[in-house]
């Protein structure tokens, strides 16, 4: 008898996601353990029985996945997970993407880096204080953009670089928008745009990056109307818009479930993944 | 690989069925995803996990169970989804069958059509003020029955007569029954007796039924003695008794499984099969 | 096709225990149906829904788990269900290991009898009052052993001769070792040591064993440093020391695993298999 996949999939949510589940079983998984309203305190039990049942060599076959809606949360059990119940080769692989901001950031960034050289680049990440922002702004930062994040708010851009500084060891700049004139602003001179806003939140309208000269990539992640960005449309893939690269929610959500299913299926090959956002971000590199 | 069949379980109360999870492994599922505790404000989340995941071709692999033991809150749940989560092409097939109830009630009148001609006839559904009380006496209207509904207290079965007309356009005459007179006197001129009250409440006895003279056909669905009719046997399937046609609870539950199992196996060759009362009613007439 | 395996897990813990749930797959099981924080008022329609669901022939293919770390509760559980809630033939094969405490005693016990004959020897449980200790001290007896059951309460070790008393009929000494001249007058003479303390708590010293002249076997189901009995190591598996043959904790743990995959799979041989302590250790004589 084969050595069955085994996902267990902790989720802080009441419900453990049927999304999650589902996309589990699309990657090969061949048995989900599904548990809803898991906290800290959880986890040292619900991951030993992971750890311990199992052969050495059967530890392969089985793995964690993080989800849940509250990224927080999601981010404190992978360190747990990962920092305080694992120990020398009692461990299994885990996958971190909470809310799914961690694929999405990584699909979002992949998407720009195939269109555009990201290296000495200004990005500019709208409304992007929110998980996807945050990781998204990351990402560029690391691949050598000078990246700007905005928020409404002065505080909670902030207190997204602050994030970003902490969790990745980057520097973005915070930038208050609280109007049309301050998107114009922050995206003179820009040379790519993303929207990272909240599902149905309107960030700009579609003269405002139109009539900007300079951009020459668009990228929105909100598949809910109305759409963050004006003028996108949620399946744009690359579509050529005002001579700028247009990207829609629809085919950023395509790669995200891509790298979601590729990523899950990597889990099994060893005992000792751990897919955080970089982790992600390298696996959607490689897809088509 | 083979894209597999998985369904949601949706549930009101706090431990999902195992009942309808067996069930559903029975009738050929891959994978049951059991929730429970589901309430109607957990359903988008849940619904568009279901959805969102999978490719067009395969969301006919998908489909959703709503069950739990409060009927009202599983009809509530069906209208919701197909009404206000589902658009367009973004859905799967759903069957509802909370406690039980729509495919006791499409047995219970399968079996009778089977042995009697309805159309015209007069139908006594005896306790009928339930989920399955009101299900078969819609059923047998449905098939040109005049059907006298009866209870205890007159606003039950003036509910009972409500519910029939909202939900299903039809017409039932509501009895109030409070000793054994009202029963002879409603059972007078009667072809057809269904006994359709909680579990071990005794209707009424033999004599009762076995004197009359018009009666053709005795059903009893409930399987928990005291039965509700007396001198039924619950594995009568047909069986004549005092001139009469007689099904006890057992010979109906077993064509109530066949449905669930026929229908359950159905939700998966389409994405948009909708399977209420009479769905389930006309898989029942094409069962053995 | 086949009829699939299919597994209930009732477990009183907030989250079924993942280690069941996966040991349970290891031993083929097809589908485990895992349910938390399950009381008694939940098992009718949880076993009910096991029962009533597959034909007759199929009813061996179903069988419950009852975990959880409370103890008293899951054998609550088992006297339920088969005293209350199966009837006639209408049953399917259960076990009961909460908390592990079943087959941990049983493995130890079988671990001991290798290499001891029990008959007539003196056996002395330390620590033994929590639900390994009552489990080990009642098999012990029951081989024959006289056995004395330590705790540093007088109250509790009498608690615990109760307990053997009015589950298994057998009879052990009940002995309050507040400290370690305690230990030494309770070991004198003895042929036999278990440790059975809660995890991580030291009880003996290694030359309060080592310079015992009558011991024959020592043995720790302590897995936890601090080890319970001194100078053991987790991975003996009757090792010679000091002249006594010496088991640790975690050669009686890979036994107790490979009783709780054994008692697994032969749940589904019959359908009326009721797997307790005793026919958990009876497993265990027939592995290797």
């Amino acid at each position: 008898m084969k050595s069955k996949k085994i996902l267990l999939q902790l989720d802080s949510d009441r419900h453990a996601s049927s999304f999650d589940a589902i996309a589990a079983y699309e990657a090969g998984v061949d048995q989900v353990l599904s548990f809803g309203g898991v906290g800290l305190d959880d986890l040292p039990k619900l991951v030993y029985g992971a750890v311990f049942t199992r052969s050495r060599e059967a530890l392969r076959d089985t793995a964690i996945y993080i989800g849940g809606s509250s990224v927080p949360l999601g981010e404190a059990m992978l360190k747990t997970i990962c920092e305080k119940i694992f120990f020398d080769s009692k461990r299994v692989s885990v996958m971190a993407d909470p809310n799914g901001s961690n694929t999405t950031a990584a699909a979002a960034v992949v998407k720009i880096g195939r269109v555009v050289s990201l290296s000495g680049k200004r990005a500019v990440v709208l409304a992007g204080s929110g998980p996807v922002g945050v990781r998204t702004a990351a990402l560029l930062a690391k691949e050598g953009c000078h990246v700007a994040l905005t928020s409404r708010r002065l505080e909670r851009a902030q207190e997204a670089r602050r994030l970003v500084r902490e969790r990745f060891g980057l520097e973005v700049e915070p930038v208050e928008t609280r109007d049309e004139a301050g998107m114009r602003s922050v995206l003179q001179g820009a040379d790519i745009a993303l929207g990272a806003g909240a599902a149905g939140a309107a960030l700009i309208h579609e003269d405002l990056w139109a009539s900007n000269p300079t951009l020459e990539a668009v990228v929105d992640t909100n598949a809910v109307p109305p759409l963050g960005i004006g003028g996108v449309d949620a399946l744009d893939n690359g579509a050529l818009r005002h001579g700028k690269l247009v990207f829609g929610a629809l085919a950023v959500g395509l790669l995200k479930m891509k790298i979601h299913l590729a990523a899950l299926a990597s889990l099994f090959e060893r005992n000792d993944r751990v897919l955080d956002l970089e982790e992600l971000y390298e696996i959607g590199k490689t897809l088509e």
